[in-house]
């Protein structure tokens, strides 16, 4: 079982993830990591805060010479902002006069959309500095840069992931666009908003513009594939052990996402069951399917074609023209904080859906394969695929 | 910690269920259940298989004198249909030879869109019996069994669920048609397809016989509300303590679901965020919304707004026009096996919905609440909620 | 991931368990579940109450022609005296003015060394009945049963277990006495107390006849061990995967156990370090170990030796001379209730002892090798097994 | 639920811990940690290697202004010999012929009592330098950061908690000796071998000089108690929510530790029940016990008298007359590595199994009581104990 716990405020001096379990023998670099955490900061929409986050990153423990040690992983990845906030995020006791007067003001005006009103009754706080810091999608980094020591474990046994853009607001990606693939992500990433079909990067541009010039934001679909996943991957026998579950509850666990899908989703549910499943064949491989409107999953489990989950973002809560609320400190009506310029988060939402598809997916490898190396591991799993009857 | 494992086959003697961690006090009634599993068989467009199910129900253990003992309860689902399966089903070795045709014939044809291929290559087995047997909805009557359980003790608490059907097929539910609410609970049940609005109640009921008649299977999109929840349920701290994200899972593990959306959902990434999130604004009661469009959460907690989630299946993957399929027998081009006659089974899917969103709802008042006696976790919600300021 | 949950009150219908995670092809019988049940009541020294367990035994799930399908398992345990009590523990209300006066009366004086007062306090109960009915060690029937699946995956691994009595009161084997192994089982069950040495059996015998002359009870000292066990089982990576702490969680967890040992135990502590570990040495089968001080575990996992650990049984805590107590509805000095006649249930709790280490031991496999049915995880464990170097 | 995860080697840069879980409002300080771990350095016997520890602490996360925010806290420990093992520890490639001689030769002659050769085996490494690493004492300084920070929530809710050395070697504190409490910590602290009382501390002292003459090591028995607990933590309803089960887990997930008691634990066994358990008197605060012979503990769960633990440590494994080991390089005999220079670490010990107590029991305050703040917190349990009745 792979279990990983992250730590870290938006403002604080780092962000810290331990993930436990990894087999002994990964690829895990530096490099890799970062390259990753660059992709996250991918994407036309963005605001000037993305900047501050290309701090230093460092491995303390878990790897050793380029590989896994079998032993905790904990990743630190530092805020360079954190000169200008260590007073007002201080772990320390302070005064709070001497508090710098923007930043360190509390913040009494919950912003509609986010956790702040709900945070501050739940936790007891005054104002809504301490929900925000942990609530807001900084913390995001900390998965990606998991996600993408889950994504090494991945492709150590041959599994490739791909994620890309496939709606912002109105615009959408045209059905029958072909699945982009492993040989795609360069492009992908070079993408101004990681949209793997021209013509629609071009509108979604327009689209994030559009917004921009009206003070407001954007939402929109990110989509998630793994190509090359052994069938068996998650079971029936129990709900919770469904690969869908739990792939449903990483996607459904990122910040501001709303809905998810795995293969055709909520199209499906319109359709007769005659053109709804996919039908089988013999082949030379095996038994294979033509189509792959199920996603990849029959029975809660990867049946080995491509697995495809999608999530639904909402736009952006800080809105520019800022929303209605209630000053908590006077009881009467105001207007929002605002503290972020973004217009869409879309692109960057498709890197961290993956790192959580990476994470979901790893474990399902280990749960299903064991292995304290991954010489142990993918020998477990070439084992079981040779025992698959060819037809 | 509310944790519960469900067992049991298709065709095997009964289903059984247990569920641990909840508290004493709380009233648990044969009858109760028996009404929650009665409504899980409701619905137009089921086949013969639905009669089946009207079997002894038991509780083996955890209640005495009509309430909870704090000790774990365990439910049994007999199924009258057994005595005819006594041999094909058999816990213990019987001469294969003896088997009876029909029923006990290798089931060599994997039906696509079901867990038969899948499982048989997970597992190991050379034909699809032992899969469809626990991957069949037949399980579901264990959830719907705990479920009633988990609600019994929401309603301890003041909370109440509410399940309809929004959409089957092509048809569904026009937009800004009002939410139903507790008091709509028995209406929506003697609505023949679980929806309540009557109008579109006709058209679903045309729809299924429409796709009766042409031998084919329809699916649909069922929605779960919870009226009364207290704000600050799930926690934004760390990823998988977000309500959504539970409440994904426990949705997306339901046999045939294939989407998830928490409120508006997919329509919410297509909006800008102007219009996309809910206000704030004083009242007498504290601050309050106007819009609901979140669903009731935000930042991965309830809000205290009325709790909205909907879940989309697919068509019955057993369509009477049987789907092309392999013979793993014989490595040829065969029919699916097909045995079961319904044409649709979303509204029963709305029972097995509200089942899931009430464990997982009561799971987290037990984790935010604590309380080892109704009195405890009641006195401690109250304590809260009175300390929540009122502006 | 080997969960499981088992349910039922002493005094109710039936105890019933559920194992969920175990791989397919297992052998699961009911016969041999109910020989280690058997096993269970053995023990001289054991009151009338022994003999109202041998009841109906079935097999709700997860098993199918003889071996385990993947499933969850749920087996049920019937309570021949059921009918006795079906008022006094009826799940529905009853009338208490109808109860009958023995069994039905309000258990007001709770017994030194229960869980009656503590329970009557934390699940806020007026009288001890409903804790008493789960507290009870009736419960671990339950495991026991569970346990003998448990140990049947490990036999289709060559893992053999044994249990045996180490001491019973003042009286106990001899240093130096050597360990039983597989071939002594049947001896084992044989003897009157489960100890291996005849001649201190017929001291522990004395001693239990003493004790009950004298209106006593007595406790003692099981030990458990695991033969054939692969090196590598746990991890030293983080402290909650040392298969000593899953080891002495599991002992810990049953009724009246108050200490645990793993090999040599406190007398290690005793020892100087240079007569306290177990040296290496080569041998043809690889590196060997002369002595087996540790108990077959060093760093947290197993080592390939002999796994060895014991624990410490409390006397029963209901003696016939009854301890002094305060009767809750008076506030005055009473005498606590006793229901039971035993001595001394030294002998059973090995046979408890040995099925929690089999679940242990059994999960320690399946989350090193993985797998879903026999054959895998035996192929992946015989593959890491030649994959370790000779020398 | 309270949940943490440890990283960390050795010689990496530093130990990384993370606990998620805690209410907001706890009391958190750099200097609290801080005297922890310097307890955690004391004792009499320990080498230089405890030197090296002294070093920079800081928290990454989850505090500000000195209390705890409800979102994860995450505690750094910097190693200060870390600048001399950058080559050995790099998580980057290195030109493995640059490493220095000494602390970069291959690990080839595996510490019996250690984890080395065992760790070799399941990681499938090729010398042990990866296995000691983690596996060394070293990984329990975070669990006392962590320890510090669960004892400080507890503190907050009136619950203290004591610990002291029992016995070194043969040398053992006399029976009825009485058992320090909250007013001796610093007494104990001060104490060369934490020991409460000075004549047997004395020969402790004397027990280790004797030991280091010889050039051998000594191991001991620590006992934690807790004071202030309410009763009711824990319980009865399920063998791994027993209060006892956990803390074996917690003590024995110790490294070095063998064994564990709970109150007076094997000696328990050796008596009669009428002279084991401990009787219930009526007293001015509700009802009471004279004794506590069960460590305050009754039917897995606090009784609300002190709760008493303790745990057995082996003697240090790496003896200066080195033991006997092979040479995994040659397959030849050899002598064990030997890094260390300890006679004995159980005076730390005791400040290690303190600490896993304080987090086992902070987990079970949060399960009883729940709540999101520790005012939250307070009151939940006021409320408890105001309920229950006064005989």
């Amino acid at each position: 079982m792979l279990r990983w716990l992250t730590a870290g405020e938006s403002h604080g001096p780092e962000l810290v993830a331990i993930i436990e379990g990894l087999p002994a023998g990964v690829p895990v670099s530096l490099s890799g990591i970062r390259e990753d955490l660059a992709r996250r900061r991918l994407g036309y929409g963005r605001g000037a805060r993305q900047k501050f986050e290309e701090d230093e990153l460092s491995l303390s423990s878990g790897v050793r010479f380029g590989v896994s040690m079998g032993s905790p992983i904990a990743i630190r990845i530092g805020n360079t902002e954190w000169p200008r906030w260590v007073d007002v995020m201080s772990a320390e006791p302070v005064d709070l006069a001497t508090l710098p007067k923007g930043r360190g003001a509390p913040l009494t005006r919950p912003r509609p959309g986010h956790a702040d009103l709900v945070g501050m009754q739940k936790y007891g706080f005054e104002e809504a500095r301490n929900v925000l810091e942990r609530a807001s999608a900084r913390e995001t980094a900390a998965r990606v840069a998991l996600g993408a020591v889950a994504r090494s474990f991945l492709a150590s046994l041959d599994v490739r992931l791909v994620s890309h853009t496939v709606a912002i607001g109105t615009v959408r990606v045209p059905d029958g666009t072909p699945l982009p693939g492993p040989q795609d992500v360069a492009r992908l990433d070079d993408d101004l908003v990681r949209c793997g079909d021209p013509a629609t990067s071009e509108r979604m541009v327009a689209e994030v513009d559009a917004a921009q010039k009206d003070g407001d934001t954007l939402g929109g679909i990110v989509e998630v594939l793994a190509y090359g996943l052994p069938p068996g991957l998650g079971s029936y026998a129990h709900w919770d052990r469904r690969l869908d579950s739990q792939l449903a509850a990483a996607l459904m666990g990122i910040q501001a996402i709303k809905a998810v899908e795995v293969g055709d989703g909520f199209a499906t549910a319109t359709r007769r069951g005659s053109r709804a499943h996919d039908e089988l064949f013999a082949s030379e491989d095996g038994i294979t399917r033509s189509t792959d409107r199920a996603g990849g999953t029959e029975g809660g489990m990867s049946t080995g074609s491509v697995l495809r989950v999608s999530a639904a973002m909402k736009p952006i809560s800080t809105v520019p023209h800022a929303l209605r609320t209630v000053d908590v400190a006077t009881g009467g009506t105001a207007e929002a904080h605002h503290q972020r310029s973004d217009v869409c988060a879309v692109p960057a939402a498709g890197v961290v859906a993956e790192a959580m598809v990476a994470l979901v997916l790893a474990n399902s490898m280990i749960e299903k394969f064991g292995g304290d190396s991954i010489e142990e591991t993918r020998r477990n799993l070439l084992g079981y695929l040779d025992a698959i009857p060819a037809n």
